[in-house]
This record gives C-alpha cells, structure tokens and sequence, in this order.
C-alpha cells in the first residue's frame, strides 16, 4: 500500500519544465491536504487538537500558508521561522516556539508574537525574568524522559545523549517555581522520536508524558494545560515500507489518554503533534535531468541536480525512490549509481539501484523530497539551490520559491575592495 | 609539535568582537603566507610547480587573490568558482577545471577564461565537440586507477566505488583520438586520497601516476606534459596528529620521478597539486561565544555559532579542537559537549571534550575552520551564515564576507504574492 506515483504525467512535466527548467521542488497541494485532513480528523477526539507544522522541514511561506488554511499552526525553531510565520499571518498561540541554547532575541520576538514559548532549559527561566523582565502567562517545558524511553532512535539517538529538554526534577521545580512567578497555563513537550514507522514507539511517548503529567500534578498541585508530544510521523521512503496509519496510532494515544489522565481523575489536556516530515515529505518531488552517463567500474548517472538540493542520501545514506519519467513501467534492468555533480564522492542520490535504461535528456523524479530537502541545501562547490513549484489541486503551477543566481551566491561578497 | 596556538591575543580578539560580533571565522594572512611559501619551495625542484588552490575549500576572492600573489592558481569545479576566478583576476593555464557530471555552459566558460580542462569522463571529448566544436589544444584526464591504489580513504572511498576519472584503457583510447584531433598539449590528473597524514599514501599516488604516465607513452606514443598529482594533504586537527612534513613528500615524490620517469627516458613532466584544506584549513578560525550552560544528562556549553558555520564535527563526527580564550593554561578540568542551537542532536562541535571551567560570555574559539567550513554552511532551521575575517600580517582586520542578513535569506521568496 505504498505505491510510488507522481502527481502529474511526462506531457504535463515537460510544460512545467518549459516555463521552469530543471531542476526544481515541485510539491502537490491536493496530496498535502488531503493527508492534513485525515490526520486532523483521526485526532477529532483529543480536546483543541493542534498540529504545528515543523518550519524547518519546508520554510517556504507559501506551503505554510496554504496549512492555515487547514487549521495547522507552525512550530518554529529559530528568529527567521518566527518572521517567516508573521509574514503569513500566525500569530499567538498558533505558534510554538520550541529552541535550544536560544539568544534572547528570539524570546523576545517570539512573545511579540504571542507564541507560545516551549523552554528547552530551567536556567532559560531566570534567562527569560533577567532580560526580559517576566514570564509569559503561558509557558511549556520540553521534557527529555531519559533511559524511561526505552532504546533510541536511529535520528534522535538515545535520549539521555540528547540535548534537549530538561529531566524529571527539574520540571518540577521549574513549575514550582513558575506557578509562583506569574505563569498560569502549563504545557509540557518531548520530542524523542524521529521518523518512526513504528506506532508502537510513538504511543509509547505518549504514555510517558500522561505519566509525567499525573506526576506533575501530584507533585506541584499544577494540571498540565496542554502537551505537544512531538513530531516524528515518519515517512515510508521505501516501497516496501508501511506508512503510518493515523487512526491506529490516534486509537492507541487514546486508549492511554483516557487510563492514565482521565479514568484518573486529570481534567482534559489539549493535545498538539509538531510534525514536518510526514506533513509535506511524501508530497514534494525533486525534478531533474539526466545529462551524463559514465561507465567506468560502475555504471553512472549523471544529473543536473546534485546533493545541494537534497542531502538526505549523501547525508544519512537515505533512500529516495527514482521514477524515470515515461518508463514508469519499463523493465528495472539497469543498475545504476545515480550522482550529482559536487566533487564528493557521496554525492549519489542513489548507489547500486535497479531501474529502467535511462537516456540522456530523460526527466528523473526524487521522491519524497517535500521535507528536510531544499531546506537542508548548502551553496557547497558554489552550487545554487533551486526554485520550488506548488502544483495546484487544479493542475496550475506556482513558483513560491525563485532559484539562486550567481548573484545570490555572491551577495555577501564586496568585490569593489578586491 | 603540533601545537594549537591562536594568532590573537584576548584583548586583540575583543577588540576585533567589538568591531565584528561572534560568530565570525578569522584568516590568519600571515600563516597561510608562511605555510604555502615553505610547500612552494619544498618543490622547488620539479619543473614548472604549480599549486591549484581547491577553491572550494574557502570560496573568497580575498583569500584567493592573497595566494595568486604567491603564485597559487585555482582548482575549480564549478561555474560560480569560475566566476570567482575572474573577479580575481585568475586566467589561462593558472586555472585548472576540475569538474564531473559537467553542463556544457561550464566547459564553454573554462575555455573563455583559457582553463586546463580536465575531463572526468571519455563520453565529455564528444560532449565538447558536440557543443564548443572543437577540442581545446590543452587537455587533461582525470585517471581513477581503481584497485590499484591499494585501500581506500576514508572521505575519498575505494577509487573503484568512486564516481570520479577514467579506467587505464579509456585514458589511452581518450588520448589516441584527442592527438588525432587538435589536442597538442596532455596533462594528467588524480585525486584518491582525501586529508591524508602519511605522507607514504601520497608518494604511493605519484608512483600510480609516473608509471601510468610511461604506459601512455607506450601505447599513445603521447609524452604527458604536465600532471596534477591532486589534492589530500591533510590536517592535523588534533593535538596528537602530526602534520604532513612537505620536504619529505617532496624528496619521497622527487625519487619516484627520477627513477620512474627520468632515467627511463621521459621528458620532464610539469608537475602540481591541488590543495585546498592544508593551505587554508589550520590558519581558519571559527570565533564564538559561550551563551548557554546546560547540566541534564550530561553537560552542555551553547554557543552562538552552530552548524551552519562548521558542518564537519556534525557531518564526519570531526575533531576540531577548542580554546577557551584567556583560559589557555587553566586545568582542562570539565568535560562538555560543545553544542550549536539546531534541532538536530548532531549539532556538537564537541563531545565528552575535556575543557576549562567555562562561563557564559567565554570566547570560543574552534580551530582549523579554514577549510571546508564557512564553504560548508547551511541555512537550516533558518540559521545565518557569518562574517569572513581576514586577520592581516600587519595586525589589521579585514571583513572579507559580511554575514548574512534575513534579507539573504528570504532572497529568493516573493511575500508579495502571498
């Protein structure tokens, strides 16, 4: 059930390419909101349910604006993800702004904003108090469960490795002392998985945190608010992969919610997820072309797009699925070690694949290229990132993000004092 | 005697601060002058020697246009380093471009400027017929001797899972029609080594490359008139490394070509290299500040630089090593890691790393950045790149790369149609 199709057909691609040459982002509108909407709607049950889309997966305005419109706030990480969401217009508690090793500019944007400001560390209060002033009303606190989680994640790593969040006994005291300092709604956050297919670990988060909120309250007198249990949906990259399946993993966090907090007696907690990946990830595609092939020990494919539009593969080793336009049922009887053009060797957006022949000129499609892609882009070997296209439910092509020039690579640079 | 010393004292560091705020990356001119003078004059005794400065190691024009007054060239592997040259004033046989997987408006702008092309590819002679009609009368070949390098590298790889050069018997082929067709001039290239210590790995390549250059005169009856013997001299970037030793390369490399090549009757072959970290790389700074303490699970000091500014310790899990300014001789006594303020748990410049007690608002100051670092940067989580600081001989400072503003990054978005 886990089908690798494209969102448009070879005619349509090659008019998109006409106008916007290769290679691009291109991410399919229609297939965005239906996936949101189905996720928002497995969680119906959750009070104030909230998805904040992780910026930093796709910060292009355009793909956020186009999820508030479906109710999706934004969780920014940085001063430029806070600009980026006042330009599309979220505001307040629309936003969370969850930081670490964070400069208090970004506090102080960020309560401009009315965000909601999640702490990574308990001396980020006295920090918040000294420079400006109080604390907000509102406050979260990232919680990192340590070895409670139990083994790691391949992304993540082990939590008590992590740099994140803050242990058992400091929130509590953290609360003690909040509850006393002016804040009067409690959040808690953790985000401790990274692209999981499994739910089984994702459910196991949330029993963690109704756990540490039945803690809190015993401990502090204080009823969590509201909790954001984190991102890390993952993607099914492979074929062969499973996607999650939102119902289950809502019906699981459920069936906790309800014996831990509220047969317990805990009044109802607003829930939130801060998920990018799987929000946007199956949903965008790298296009490019095929402008070289190379046999030398092995067999080559040399593309006009390289690891400065998507790092994944030369970064982690990740799989990408290749569709090779107009051959998308012709025999996969080629192996070929698909590259980019940057002088590191790992620059390969696939090694050893099987495929159909691939001719010079033929359009290759990236798949699930739509999170962590042209966000993660570098300017390495003077290589320029490319534009991003949202296709339209209704088959029309906007371009939300321009190309770099050499102009935009130079910028930075005086060359009149050369 | 490697020792890491900073070139500034505290209080010239501040100064400097004062003027440009952290984070920033520092040139030391005096160093890079010192170091590429002795390399130039170890091989003194080769004809014609020339170094190729990897310009995608530390793209700045300033940097460049410092070693051209030494004599350095450039080794380029893209349009943008192309440009760059040009803006320098870098032309004809002082350019070698060095590409793979190339567009033809890349070849077409090398010949413009008079480059050494050097072809990664057989395919690319008719690509450039095809497109430029004609060959240039200058030509080199990128030669991968596969499993004849014995081993591989740790960046670089096995040469034959390397997607770089030509096998032994498309080099021949190449060069038989290439003399047949207005090419008068042959150069021969490699690169399989990457940050390499032992100098016996670099002697081992040139042994490769003389032996290949007599079998081409064998089977070609071509004599190679010059040769690029690459970059991988490597750094020592930690205290226990020891740095390459250029006067025993050179006589190590010198023997080779005596005996393989001169006494055997060849004609003097010009040789090069193509380096780029060990002429920039121990003589680049990354300057921080030490904004955040964190004590969890373990102990954390955030700083105000991330990885955008040095992707190598979260990348290859890298050793860069840290002074802690005006701490230099204080019992290293804590053990830290040294973290940037991205969401992603890579983002270290140092683990479990022995240090000073350190206080917020210590200056950090991370060595060997010159290479491979701001040339690396991101923009991910919305992070900006900083400054270029080019410490002169003389004490004064120069900006030769301002740091990015949220303008930069939101360059390429178009808000007004949002």
């Amino acid at each position: 059930m886990n089908e690798k199709k494209v969102p448009f057909t070879k005619e349509q691609l090659e008019k998109i390419i006409k106008k916007y040459p290769t290679p691009f982002h291109i991410y399919d509108e229609a297939g965005i909101v239906k996936n949101i909407r189905r996720f928002l709607k497995a969680f119906s049950w959750a009070p104030n349910f909230r998805e904040y889309f992780a910026v930093k997966a796709t910060p292009n305005p355009y793909i956020m604006k186009l999820l508030k419109k479906e109710g999706v706030g934004a969780d920014c990480s940085s001063l430029a993800e806070l600009v980026l969401c006042e330009k599309v217009g979220l505001s307040g508690e629309s936003i969370m702004f969850s930081s670490n090793d964070t400069p208090y500019v970004e506090y102080k944007k960020a309560m401009e904003l009315g965000a909601i400001i999640n702490l990574d560390d308990i001396t980020h209060i006295a920090y918040i108090e000294e420079n400006l002033g109080k604390l907000p009303e509102t406050l979260c606190f990232r919680y990192n469960p340590g070895s409670l989680k139990e083994g790691g994640n391949d992304i993540i790593g082990l939590p008590e490795e992590a740099k994140y969040g803050m242990m058992h006994d400091q929130i509590i005291e953290a609360i003690n002392y909040c509850k006393n300092h002016g804040v009067k709604k409690f959040g808690l956050h953790t985000m401790v998985v990274s692209n999981e297919l499994d739910i089984k670990g994702l459910i196991g988060t949330a029993r963690i945190m109704f756990n540490m909120a039945q803690d809190i309250k015993a401990k502090t007198g204080i009823e969590i608010s509201f909790m954001d249990l984190g991102g890390g949906i993952g993607v099914a990259y492979k074929p062969e992969d499973t996607p999650v399946d939102f119902e289950a993993l809502s019906a699981g966090i459920r069936k906790e919610y309800e014996e831990i907090l509220i047969s317990k007696g805990h009044s109802p907690i607003s829930l939130a997820f801060e998920c990018g990946r799987m929000v946007t990830g199956p949903y965008g595609y790298l296009v490019a072309t095929a402008i070289h092939e190379k046999n030398i020990y092995k067999h080559y494919i040399g593309l006009d797009a390289c690891m400065a539009n998507l790092m994944r593969p030369a970064l982690y080793g990740a799989y990408h699925h290749i569709t090779v336009m107009g051959k998308e049922n012709a025999p996969k009887d080629h192996v070929y070690d698909v590259t980019g053009s940057l002088c590191e060797n790992n620059d390969k957006f696939a090694i050893d694949r099987k495929l159909p022949k691939i001719d010079i000129g033929d359009r290759i499609v990236i798949h699930d290229a739509g999170a962590h892609g042209h966000a993660m882009g570098f300017n390495y070997n003077g290589k320029l990132r490319s534009a991003e296209l949202l296709l339209h439910a209704d088959g029309s092509v906007e371009q939300i993000r321009r190309a770099e020039t050499l102009d935009d690579l130079f910028a930075t640079l005086d060359f009149s004092k050369l």
